[in-house]
């Protein structure tokens, strides 16, 4: 599974894009740029550790700070040509937060939390960093505004349950849940769909 | 002790309300009233386990999650009546957060914090659920504005920890001490009783 | 290096005594001023001894609470003439962030986490509590807004790593890099020199 290693630094390079695209918003400092690209990149992750009570694992493993001070770089050099490529970057976002999500789930089922909690686990992965990263912006949490996000990942990492149990192959459980992830978001994007609200 | 379990799942799902229901005031949608109900519910205690270096409770017991979706549940079903209820709701407040002072400074204690330390734990795992709800929410949290409050909690843990060593009964201690937290919210509530600031 | 932890003592009073002053700015009663002086002062060092999945140290050791309770109760005291020592407070910030970056630093050297993080994890130990106090009090962290800071504790803890590679003592080590870092205070709010912003 070396390739997952992989994926999952390239994942969290891009979280780094995404945290400091965040911060150039707020005309931020340098400093800025890397402490919210690398809030954004490690905090989902990290918070499901902390509740896993294991150690994050970029405390013993420096190339995911690599990867993190890369994603900044490649930020600040491209920032201009990144925002033309909206698209794909929403793409980008839809695939890195299933593939979170399902990394999440396995770390947590391995660790032998209960199943409903490691689907809790598995979404705080994917969207935790950016809930941190909007709270020290002092802003509410995209999550409670956007169309269905964090929802996607609830169904993701369902899906994969599921799958699991009926005994499907790992990697290729992996790529459906992904794709339903990624489905869900450019459905939910395309016909503006929303989850229900209370009425008075 | 089993009835110690079910009141801390009965705890959970009324903190689990309280949350769903500042949510539907912010106008969340369905997956923010779970989310901040969740967070609501478990966040203290969650806090004083990850600063005990144990797992949260949550992570390995599924009932703790099944409370909290019944409790939203219960809030969206019935909240025109819930809200009618407010004295009613007050009061559950207040047991609530002696119960969970208690049970937090209990659990602190028999994992060898220092009793002072317990004391501060015991008061977080009433209070600081709903300090993170608020600091999500962007707003300055409830207990910097409320009238005395957390400070209630301390003075139940600190009652409790002060009979402990006269040697009471633990389950009489409890009563006692949860009481008094009760008694302090009636009491500074009626007669508006707040604690001093500082002149300038 | 039993004057290590008199220092560590006096560092969390120090901070105790920030963290009360920006609550009361805010106008918060008796328990928000404790409240934040006590998140100020334990936030930093709890979080890095969270992230290495170790107990943070005041759990277990009472002086801290005790140190936190003195600085309080000194602002509550003393505040109309320490707001006149502006310039010796800003001195004693500096050599307090410079400080615990360094004993932050040696603890997560100490706990084998990766030079990278340990470096990221000394500088938290000095900023992060301003951070989470920041947060709460619902404004945009410091960090972001102010000269020169996090950034001096990270030019710290590079130069401590650098010279225990060349074999310096480690007590003149502490003394250098703790320098280093009010310097670069010192000279940073002089000339009011920035980090660079990106244009747009």
């Amino acid at each position: 599974m070396e390739s997952l290693y992989y994926l999952d630094l390239l994942g969290t390079m891009m979280f780094a894009i995404s945290g400091s695209s965040a911060a150039a918003d707020k005309k931020l400092d340098l400093f800025g740029l890397i402490f919210t690209g690398f809030v954004t990149a490690i905090g989902g992750g990290s918070l499901r550790d902390i509740f896993l009570n294991t150690r994050p694992v970029w405390i013993n493993d420096g190339n995911y700070l690599l990867a993190i001070i890369t994603g900044v770089l490649l930020f600040i050099l491209f920032r201009k040509y990144l925002l033309r490529l909206y698209r794909t970057l929403f793409l980008f976002d839809a695939m890195g937060i299933g593939f979170f999500t399902i990394v999440g789930l396995q770390k947590s089922l391995g660790l032998e939390s209960h199943p409903a909690a490691a689907v809790v686990l598995g979404m705080f992965s994917a969207v935790m960093g950016g809930v941190i990263r909007d709270t020290l912006m002092n802003e509410t949490p995209l999550i409670f505004r956007k169309e269905i996000y964090a929802t996607a990942c609830l169904c993701g990492a369902i899906s994969y349950l599921l799958l699991e149990n009926l005994g499907i192959n790992s990697l290729f459980n992996i790529l459906i849940s992904v794709s339903l992830v990624v489905l869900i978001r450019v459905v939910s994007m395309k016909y503006k769909l929303q989850l229900p609200h209370l009425s008075n």
